[in-house]
């Protein structure tokens, strides 16, 4: 376990402290779960309600002293997460494991961490500073970008591209056939998929989602983005740069995305959408069609987030709009 | 395969028996899918259109006799279950599988089995009768209470508690890092996730489900509460005691539910959502903000289940409505 | 990598070529994702506009020689499809390898591949050219049919029944415990599952998808239906042959469907529904009840898709007409 001199967490996030700052600080904890040694943030209530003697709170903060030691800060977000870094025990020894299958013509980089059990095809290339934990599948031909972590249990298909520094969440699997199928002689025959999946830099992948390699051409996800657990991305796709997207989305075949779009949890987009920049989505909406940079939608069909609300609020009156037109035209 | 004596069931289920107590039985079946062996239950239809020759019927039941034998008793559901158990071969020999890999300083209980292909990390505790079934992966510090089963495949992040007889679906991932992110200088940066997810006992998580750790503190899931497959659990959810949750409900960040809550399939729930104790959700609705105990919603946005109805019966006849309405105003 | 003249692929397609026949084609692709030595085909735009040298069109198309190669056919799309199956380098080396665990009392027909990290239990029988990829797990007592492929990860439970070349996706869970408990005396008891799963020839199911187990009787995939990605399939469920079911969808315990049902993405069927053949949903649907042969419905709850668009159309024009009901009104 980690801990540090409030002092040096002081320095780090260039705070001003008023109070102990030789106390030791062993974690970052919310205010009602904090213990003693966690540093705290965010004292909506009262400063004795938090066991947590280190308080980080905004410079402008007027709070009473109550025995805690105080750190201002500009941004408390920004600090609160540099300050996590530095808890944050995730560091990868180099090592490949002797449990691990690497076939031949395996190219891999410097300082890597291959665990048990893992299975890597011909012809990949992995590059320096890779974690691939244990359960882990690596097709043929696959790259892996520096930096980049895969969790226990991903599964790469053959000829996938991952960029550097992403992460790959546990059970997600990349690079499956799409679902493709054409009626040959009234029978439904499966569309081989020839093409592949590009993950690009700094990418993050939740837990069990699952994108499917395009059927002769790319499922693409641009720089940045991040995506939940439990997505589904189909073939073809192409998403743009620093996207979010929650969990449960459902992207059909060959929509396009533009950059920064977001999107609430369980969204649908339907097959060949194409969706502008910076567009949000609510929860639960399904969209189809063109949608223009910086829309805001909801609903399904989703339309404007704004008038979606009005609707919404007339709806909830139908009943009784819808007895006072029986009375007033007397049906 | 189990067999039993008519009289034997009889005697574990406190039955009377009309017909043949010498019969022996090889299965438990439903009606019209029971073989001659198999005893089956819930005699709809004509007695004869059932292959099997025990039927087990409720204590009131008026019943020809048919060739068949009868066995009576107060409650069919409680008898039937208490007869699967019977034939449930679900019993797992104590091991240790030599193509386990096991870490050191993980305490491991009494007659525990521990599969192939398992990694487990330092300093896990696991407890009595644990069952870990091939390609379970459980990171450092985790606690796994005693007679929990956990199935192929499934994934435990760092630090998980476990609770005592608990089942984790095959493909699950407990405790992957949350989704959640800040912008720092214009860049979306993650938020290192230093919590951890906490698992009461007798809970039941079905197949490639995840739950995401806490951001600091925890993600709990109560005592006693089933959630089926395909869930996503988001971090820092709080979940009461004995909620049930069917397939593919997404619940964001930061809710809290309180005792048996009960939500439908592909429900939703958006983030800091405050449920209160015994609230029903119908299938595929979407619920934010504060809901009271004992609530039944329906809808997106979900509204009370009983005015749900009556706007959905309004909204059918929409159509209807708005040609009168046109003819009556002359547009 | 393959290759072949464009001569070679004229024969297998039966098509009229205007150009070069001798040309070497190293792949397939998308118009405007074309390389030199792909074939393309859809040539809405510009044949210039292609890197292709080759451009496989309609018999009847009217367009200028450009330099191109032209493959002229009756079924574009056939014709794509079988061009595909040219270049799918999907061959499996017959192998079984040394670091799979096969319990005793397993057949094993001829040509199989069993890849590393496998684990198949006692009792279960492989067919002949089955292929099983790494972490893939098989239960006790399955059968699992000639020509099958079951991708990394995938998760088969005890006495699943899977036909011949079926596609079971990378990371899917079949057989595992339906959702169904009782309350005895106050408490929620889990019901033994002893029922199976069912799935007939020809067969695809996607990655990370659920299918769970009768629980007396049998869950039941018909012959050559097609399920997406992180598609939940409850116990007791029986589905015709020839559905295509989109990502994400989720059919609750004892839905009964025709053949040839299509549902979108994301759809919910809730329990004990009877939908009849050729039906097809929306995407985003919620259905209950009975549905008759061939209805076409969308909403939640779906009603038929064509009163459906007519609802959604006066819906969003609702904020407009109350503002005319209220100013007709006085209100």
């Amino acid at each position: 376990m980690r801990e540090f001199k409030v002092s040096e967490i002081a320095k780090l996030i260039n705070s001003e402290v008023i109070g102990n700052s030789e106390l030791i600080v062993r974690g970052i904890a919310s205010f009602d779960e904090a213990d003693e040694d966690d540093l705290t943030f965010f004292a909506d209530g009262n400063l004795r309600d938090t066991r947590s003697k280190v308080v980080l709170l905004p410079k402008d903060s007027k709070v009473e002293f109550e025995d805690k030691t105080l750190m201002f800060v500009d941004n408390v977000y920004s600090a609160v997460v540099r300050i996590a870094y530095l808890f944050e025990e995730e560091s990868y020894q180099p090592m490949i494991s002797p449990h691990a299958v690497i076939y031949p013509n395996v190219k891999i980089g410097r300082d890597v961490t291959i665990r048990e059990f893992v299975v890597i095809e011909e012809g990949t290339v992995i590059g320096d500073k890779v974690v691939i934990m244990p359960f882990v599948y690596i097709g043929k031909e696959c790259v892996i970008g520096d930096g980049t972590i895969i969790f226990p249990g991903a599964i790469i298909h053959s000829r996938s591209m991952i960029g550097r520094n992403c992460r790959i969440g546990a059970g997600s699997v990349i690079g499956s056939d799409g679902f493709g199928y054409v009626e040959v002689d009234g029978k439904r025959v499966r569309i081989p998929h020839l093409g592949r999946v590009v993950i690009e830099d700094e990418v993050d992948i939740g837990a069990n989602t699952t994108i499917d390699r395009g059927t002769f051409g790319s499922t693409v996800i641009g720089k940045g983005t991040k995506i939940d657990n439990l997505v589904q991305i189909a073939h073809n796709v192409k998403i743009g740069e620093n996207c979010v997207f929650a969990a449960q989305v459902g992207i059909s075949g060959s929509v396009r995305l533009g950059n920064k779009v977001m999107l609430g949890g369980q969204v649908g987009i339907a097959d060949h959408a194409v969706i502008g920049d910076s567009v949000k989505v609510a929860a639960k909406s399904g969209v189809s069609g063109r949608v223009k940079d910086g829309e805001v939608l909801a609903g399904i069909p989703a339309i404007s987030a704004s008038k979606w609300k009005r609707v919404q609020a007339i709806i909830s009156k139908l009943p009784e709009i819808y007895s006072k037109l029986r009375r007033g035209s007397g049906d």
